[in-house]
């Protein structure tokens, strides 16, 4: 059950909320976030909602019986919009490409991406400085440095910024340089992680477990969302199966699905969905197609040279021709 | 390697290619379809094949290293047309619906079914009169007599048949009533009947194995093709993963990664890939955007009361929706 | 539900019964086996089993809840023995070990090999002449022919016979020369020869499918025994998963949740289970460690130049260590 | 490459092995551990080894070509050896039992279950604090406070502790009271976490991922290892796929599989691993046939009655069942 309380509420009011909860054997969890005030009760017998939702300082009161409770579409039904600033809003009107680079490279390589993010008209930049890699002995990144680099050239250009954060320490010096944080697909279950990113007023993606199920993806981001911060997308990035003849298995499923149990964005990340350059677009308007309110692509002016996924990153030319058939797309999605 | 021999080889050229192999240590299969006679040989050494390519009775030859042979892209680029008559055409340039129920259930039902197809002017039914049932004490179909009624009335509409055969001894019974044999996702190894569907002139679409790999698809189309049967469809419909928030999980990847690999034509099934109702349209027009040459749907005028799937299976509504929908889509994917 | 009806229960005793489930709203199976006679009920509704158990001609009545019925430990808490002749039995007491080659190549490798397992004191031999290959140009088994080698060999040296059927048409060519009628892996779902092989008395090992899941097998298992035979064993062969540092995943949790779930033997195939040679002793060992009640182990005098499956295959020195192995543990089973 | 340095190397001389490496296009990394000194270079061409070898200061350098270097058996045939101090040693001569409650819940608990322990003669005992939990409404665990009570009372009886530790920031908080430092499932790629542990003295334990490979296991402990942590070892607890007749698949191919691949203990935690009561045992006594080193396993006095994985947990006749059948099956490993 969720109990979304008035902006006014007087703490008598509140007391007395859980005053009843309890009498009714039910504990509740007091959630502040940016926006709204909530008390989130796990609810295991029958309870009349009405009773609680006379109850003064009460706004109103959801019946959600899903294992994630905020994040669910159950209590709210209009679609979840994220608002990075100067114009640019994720949401359900809008299908939102992300692009960039696996690996930010240095200042040369991102002034390039950049100004071909600006020429093609997209507004977020993806680009990883904190790369988690299997191997301790492969390139892990340029660290905070290249993140200040990525951002000077980016808000001279307009451009907003997406990238991975790996751990709690990391949060604080990111901050300032940061438009969303991403959550990756090991972290999808670090849960010290996503608490520390419901504290923060960022927008946060987050991205399925390499083996995750769309249940624990939408309770990973419901730890971001009990902790205080709504501004958050979900991204399906393909899972792990069997099948070897491309890098992960695109769960298209998954975005139907995650729309409709979830009020949140859902983005595809059909790079690693499919791990093979020459298909990643068909997968990426697949997507847009299934539902999906964005995508976040790798891109590089010269994939063959990446330091990390250039099998699967697009160059100038083919991103360009991606451009226009998402454009095309989007009067038929209408 | 695949040497296409010449429609008039003389015998003696055909040995004198053959000598030639066993010469080089290499052994061929000698293979004679519907519409060429071939020698697919297995190599393991390196051999100059325009020393072949100039023989007698050689029309082409090409170097093939997949596991398959003659469904592979590599020696023949052009996509395979599969011309079911009437005018009824598989294939690139056209997205092919095929609809129908799970189950074929009486002639009533039929009749309904049939009637919806004309008006969308979807040219092909689908309908199961034997079906495969994990459990022995459900449903198995209503067998060969359903089958009857069922070309009766779909003949009399002008509409062509799919339908699943499960054995060899049924492929004789049912020749005469079927369009298109259709082997089920228990059945992609069921080599038996691979080999028996070869010799037939009749079209056949293999559905991909429960957990079959994309490669273990193609050498099961590659059975049939060189059994002698060119007239061939692959079909994608989910693969089993950990996932439990739908039926099976629909692998978009597979569809352009089947048609790199293979010229023969690919069908989607978006009522198994998903099983879920209210999804399978998206899932279907997803399928169409990542390049697939057609889909096979499930539709009933009930849907709640088939006697199978019923909860993947579309109403009448919904599929005339999804019929727009693939109409107006056709326009942007050309 | 099973009723277990008497063996000289009279046509009217029985009428009398579906007369009265009937009257209920329940349809019920007849089913003869070579050993009994039963109803089985789908219940869907509460009905007091007392009732039908005062019936005349009832010996027994059961509420079973599973998919599978006659398979289920839920009324046959005692093991089912499988009794080969000549002391022969696969059961409880005894893990039973079933080696051989993987294909049947000749003469003097049979000869060979069954002469090794008269050493070893092991009774059974395994040995394909049908084989099931992902490509149609591997090679597919000596056939008939071979067979009928095997037959004439293992019988003059008391060994009893394993091997593969692959359809409905092979049962009655390969009759008299097999013991065991072995169901493979991509035929686990073939029910039409599932049927054909309820049929016939003679003993039968399905193997779990390639990704098959344990309902699955349990209900396979269930189409050969109503359809009338109850010599039945179930084999775990390993999964497939995502792992590739061998050959499948071998699910050792499937036999103690197969024996519980059944009272069919179990029998491990650690060949296939992980594909290794030199790890498929110690998993012969935990599968018996497991509960399993027998092993079917690929050997060969020559494994290097075995036709197939060289690389999971024991020699004779390896195949002896793991007999003495299987001795000392049978000891610690007990 | 692993160049195995003397402990008494000059300076120079160690500055001379990186410039020869240099001068052949080789990057190495200077790896200082609790107990060696090592320089590992990632190598893409041939070079002769021997010619390092003779080099001053070397103590001996091989070749290893798996992703992973330090630890595996490719360079280190002897076992690893993990010493906890007071005779409680981690290794191959040895099956190691580690027992207790998923969670700490109170010294009463702690107390019980540790005396059961001592009963035994089990000499580490697990216990979650800090708990990982799919939903943020969860029990997550006692904190550090549990911890100190934990350590408390388990060093009055002469037993070691295990637990998972979540993230950087705890493990100089826990350090004191912890003698194995746990990474869970979730964990397994969270490579700061990784990096951070590497540079304690003190053992580790680190779980397979929930879908991870062998392979990223391996790496994975690369980690801690090439930061400077040799006390090390590897733990199978089941691996996510479609069956879902029990929680996990035990990857019992893993145990062998890990042994061959690398020198660090394996141990087996079967709890998780079928996650069902009535199988744990079986499973650990498989998994110790199968080559394990150890296993960790989930007890409590009132199973019925823990905070979390109730349904896994053994209660005390069990675990004691268990400890006599491990003993009696040491006699037959030997």
């Amino acid at each position: 059950m969720i109990i979304q309380l008035k902006k006014d509420i007087a703490t008598s009011e509140r007391l007395d909320i859980e005053a009843k909860l309890t009498g009714n054997g039910i504990q509740a969890v007091d959630i502040h976030t940016q926006y709204n005030h909530y008390l989130v009760a796990i609810v295991n017998k029958e309870i009349d909602i009405r009773t609680i939702g006379k109850m003064a300082g009460v706004a109103d009161v959801h019946r959600v019986t899903d294992a994630y409770k905020l994040v669910s579409r159950k209590w709210k039904l209009r679609a979840t919009e994220i608002d990075l600033g100067d114009g640019v809003v994720i949401g359900e009107n809008n299908f939102t490409l992300m692009a960039g680079p696996c690996s930010i490279e240095g200042e040369d390589q991102i002034e390039k991406i950049a100004d071909q993010l600006v020429k093609s008209g997209v507004k977020i930049m993806r680009g990883g400085v904190f790369k988690p890699r299997s191997s301790p002995y492969a390139f892990r990144g340029m660290g905070i440095e290249g993140l200040k680099s990525f951002y000077e050239i980016c808000r001279s250009k307009g451009i907003k910024i997406i990238t991975e954060v790996m751990q709690v320490s990391q949060i604080e010096e990111m901050f300032d340089y940061v438009d969303i944080f991403q959550v990756g697909a090991r972290n999808t279950q670090n849960f010290n992680l996503l608490d520390a990113l419901g504290e923060v007023d960022k927008a946060v993606l987050i991205k399925r477990g390499i083996s995750g199920s769309i249940d624990e993806l939408l309770q990973s981001a419901e730890y971001v969302f009990s902790a205080g911060n709504e501004r958050l997308m979900l991204c399906e990035r393909g899972i792990r199966t069997f099948e070897s003849a491309y890098r992960n298995t695109f769960d298209i499923n998954a975005i139907p699905i995650l729309k409709e149990k979830s009020h949140l964005p859902v983005i595809a990340d059909p790079s690693h969905g499919i791990g093979i350059r020459k298909h990643v677009s068909r997968i990426t308007l697949a997507s847009m197609i299934a539902g999906a309110d964005g995508a976040i692509v790798e891109i590089h002016h010269e994939p063959e040279k990446a330091f990390s996924d250039g099998q699967q990153t697009l160059n100038f030319e083919e991103f360009e021709h991606l451009v226009e058939q998402i454009d095309m797309l989007r009067e038929v999605v209408k």
